[in-house]
C-alpha cells in the first residue's frame, strides 16, 4: 500500500522514552512528571466511577466540566465561553488540534507554523491535504520578525499555529506579537489555532498573552488547552478546545465522528477538582522553582543554557562539547551518560540542527539532581 | 467560514439522548447500558492510578494489555496478532475507524458501506475527500447480493466497510456472505474495515464469523473492537484496531499525531481484568436473555418485530400503528409516550424510511419492562 505520510515514522517522543527504558537512562525527554499526580484527583474519579459515570457523556463534554472550565478561564482572561456552544472537551490537547485543523484545512490550503514545533502540527496539515509553510525561528531567542510572516501570506493562507509558551523553546509571545499579528490579519479571514497548553508555565511574573485577551484574534481562534498538563496527569488524556460558536460548530462535527465523546468519570472528576482554583493556582511558581533549580543544577556543566520564560522545558545548547549531530549526540547521552532528551532538530521538518537539546524539568528535584550529576561529567 | 461538512449535523444519538432526558423518557435509544459495570473493574481503575497509571501509555497501547488483547483473540478466533507491530489501543471504536480510514483514503477514492449503517462511517469518508457507494439493504432481512456488491466496483474502489453483527439491524453475516466478498475481492487490492464491536453479542448459539477466521481477508483487514461494549463502561472510550504490521504502521502514523496515546489507568486495569476470560465470557448469553425478554414483552404490542442475530439492538416496523415518517414518529414516542428511540432511517444517507425503529436493550430487565408497558398504549 501506498503511505500518505511516507516521510513520517515513529514519533521523537516514542522513540526516545523507548530508548531511555531500554538503556534505563534518566528520562528527561517525553514531557511528562516523575511524581504522582494529587491523590484528591484520584479519588474524586474513583467517587464518579462509583457514582455511575461510566457510559458515554454528552458528545461536546460533561456539563459540569464545561461550565468549570468556562468560569476558569472567565476568571484568569475576563472572557466569555459559552458552555453549550463554544467549549469542547477533546482527548487531549494533540486531539484538539488534530480536530480542528480536519475541520478546517481542505487540500491545497496552506498554515503557516513557527518551528521548531510540537511534531504533530505538519504531518497532520499535510495528511489533510494542506500545505506547510514555515517559518523557522531561531537560537537564542526564537524571536518573530512579523514582517517576515507577512511575506508567507499567499490567497491560500487558510491558518496560523501559535504556541505559547512553546515547545520545545519556553519562549512566549508578547504583547507587541500580539499587536503585529492583529495587524497582520487583520481584513483577511486567516484563522489562528492557538495551542495554549503550557498556560500555566510561565515564569518570572510575566502574563500569559492567550489569544483570548485580544478580541480580534479571539474571534478568529481555536484556543487548545490540556488537563494532563495541568493536573500532571498526562495519561489521562483530557483537554479541550475553545472556540467561537461557528467554528465550535464544525469542530463538533469533525470530533463527534472521531472520538464521538472522552473519558466520562475523568470528565466529572476533574469538574470537581478544579472548581476549586486552589488546586492548581500553585502550579507556576512549583515549576518555575524546578526550572530555577535545574538551571542551577547545570551551571557547572559544560551546556549552555538558553533561556526558559515558559513550559516544562529547558533547551541547551553543546556547541562547546562537540559538533555531532544533535541526534547523534542524543542518542549518545543515553548510552553513555545515561540522560534521555530531545535533539531540537526533531521539531524541524528540514531537521534544522542548531546543536540544542531540550530537557523537560516536570521531574522530582532527586531526578533533576542525579541527572545534572551525569550530565556535568559530558 | 465554508464547512467542510454542510449536510452534517449533531449525531442523532446525542440528538435522542438529549431529547430523552429533556422529556423525562426512558432512554431505549443511544447503545449503552443503564446498569453499572463491574465493581471489581472500577477497583482495578482505582488500584492502577494508585500504581502511578497517570503518565503517557506508549504511544500504540499499554503492553500488557496489548498482549492480553493477543491471547484474547488466539483463544477466540485461532490466530495471532503481534502485540508490538499489529495491535493498537484507541479511544474507543470511533476512533479506530476514523484513523483507519484517515490513514488510508485519499481524495477520489471510494469505499463501499451496507446501509443501514453506524453514522460516523460516510461523513468520515467524506471529511477526507472520499466517495461513499452506497449499497442499501433492506428489511427484514438486510442480506446482502454480493452480484450487486460487484456492480459498485470501480478502479478507484479502495476500501469495504464491514459491520457484523450490525448496528442497528442486528443482522450478521455468514460463512457464505464472507465465501462470496473472498471470491469477489480475489485479484484486487480492496481493504476491509471490519467494525467488529458486537463481535460477542451474537445470539442462538450461531458463531461470529469475523474476518480473522479467513486468512485472505485477515490480510488485508482492519478489525476494529470496542471495551466499552464489552465491559458496559462505553463511557471509557477504548477500544483496539488488528491489522496486519503493514496496515497498522500507517494507521499509527495517524493515531500518534490525532490522539497521541490513550488512557494510561484504564489500559493498565482493563488487561488485568480481561486477563481472566471469565470477567466477560457471560456477556453472550447476558444479552441473549435480554433480547429475549425484550422480545416477550413486546410481543404483545402492535409493533413487529424484525429479525435479531446479534448487537445489543432490536429493530421494530411501526407500519401498523402510523405512516409518519420514522423521525416524527420517534419524537411523538418519546412525547407522548415517554419511550426514546433511533429512527432507523438515520443510518441512510438519503433517509430511507422503511418505518421502523430501534430500540437498545442494554437496559435493566426492569426499565425493559416500563418501557414495554408504555409502547402497548401505542
Ligand atoms: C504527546 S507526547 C509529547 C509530550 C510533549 O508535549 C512533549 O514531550 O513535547
Ligand atoms: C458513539 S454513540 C452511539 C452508540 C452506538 O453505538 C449506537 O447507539 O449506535
Amino acid at each position: 500500500i501506498q503511505s500518505k505520510l511516507p516521510g513520517v515514522s515513529t514519533t521523537i517522543f516514542s522513540v526516545m522514552s523507548k530508548l531511555a527504558a531500554e538503556h534505563n537512562a534518566i528520562n528527561l525527554s517525553q514531557g511528562f512528571p516523575d511524581y504522582p499526580c494529587d491523590p484528591k484527583l484520584t479519588e474524586l474519579v474513583n467517587k464518579a466511577m462509583k457514582d455511575g459515570y461510566n457510559q458515554y457523556a454528552p458528545m461536546p463534554g460533561n456539563n459540569f466540566l464545561k461550565e468549570t472550565i468556562a468560569e476558569k478561564v472567565a476568571k484568569l482572561y475576563q472572557v466569555e465561553y459559552n458552555p453549550d456552544t463554544e467549549i469542547t472537551v477533546t482527548a487531549g490537547g494533540t486531539q484538539a488540534i488534530f480536530t480542528a485543523l480536519a475541520a478546517i484545512i481542505n487540500p491545497g490550503d496552506e498554515v503557516i507554523i513557527f518551528e521548531p514545533a510540537y511534531d504533530s502540527y505538519a504531518p497532520t496539515i499535510k495528511l489533510l491535504g494542506g500545505l506547510v509553510k514555515t517559518y523557522e525561528l531561531a537560537p537564542p531567542n526564537y524571536g518573530i520578525d512579523w514582517d517576515m510572516v507577512k511575506k508567507l501570506f499567499t490567497s491560500s493562507t487558510r491558518m496560523i499555529i501559535l504556541n505559547s509558551p512553546q515547545n520545545p523553546t519556553g519562549s512566549i509571545l508578547s504583547e507587541e506579537d500580539m499587536k503585529a499579528l492583529i495587524k497582520l490579519i487583520n481584513g483577511t479571514d486567516i484563522l489562528i489555532l492557538s495551542d495554549e497548553v503550557y498556560e500555566h508555565l510561565i515564569f518570572d511574573d510575566q502574563k500569559h498573552k492567550s489569544v483570548m485577551l485580544f478580541p480580534e484574534l479571539r474571534e478568529r481562534s481555536f484556543v487548545v488547552a490540556s488537563f494532563g498538563k495541568l493536573l500532571h496527569a498526562t495519561g489521562w488524556k483530557l483537554g479541550y478546545c475553545l472556540a467561537p460558536a461557528q467554528l465550535t460548530k464544525e469542530f463538533r462535527k469533525v470530533h463527534q465522528f472521531n472520538v464521538f465523546s472522552v473519558n466520562s468519570p475523568m470528565q466529572q472528576a476533574i469538574a470537581d477538582y478544579i472548581k476549586e482554583p486552589g488546586n492548581y493556582t500553585g502550579i507556576t511558581s512549583f515549576f518555575e522553582e524546578k526550572r530555577n533549580y535545574f538551571r542551577g543544577l547545570l551551571a557547572e556543566s559544560r551546556f549552555e543554557l538558553l533561556p526558559c520564560n515558559g513550559s516544562y522545558f529547558q533547551c541547551a545548547s553543546y556547541h562547546k562539547i562537540s559538533d555531532e549531530k544533535d541526534t547523534d549526540f542524543s542518542i549518545r547521552l543515553i548510552k553513555e551518560f545515561g540522560v534521555a532528551t530531545i535533539p531540537v532538530s526533531a521539531f524541524y521538518q528540514k531537521a534544522t540542527d542548531h546543536k540544542i537539546i531540550r530537557f523537560c524539568f516536570a521531574k522530582e528535584n532527586s531526578t533533576l539532581a542525579m541527572a545534572a550529576e551525569k550530565l556535568k561529567n559530558v
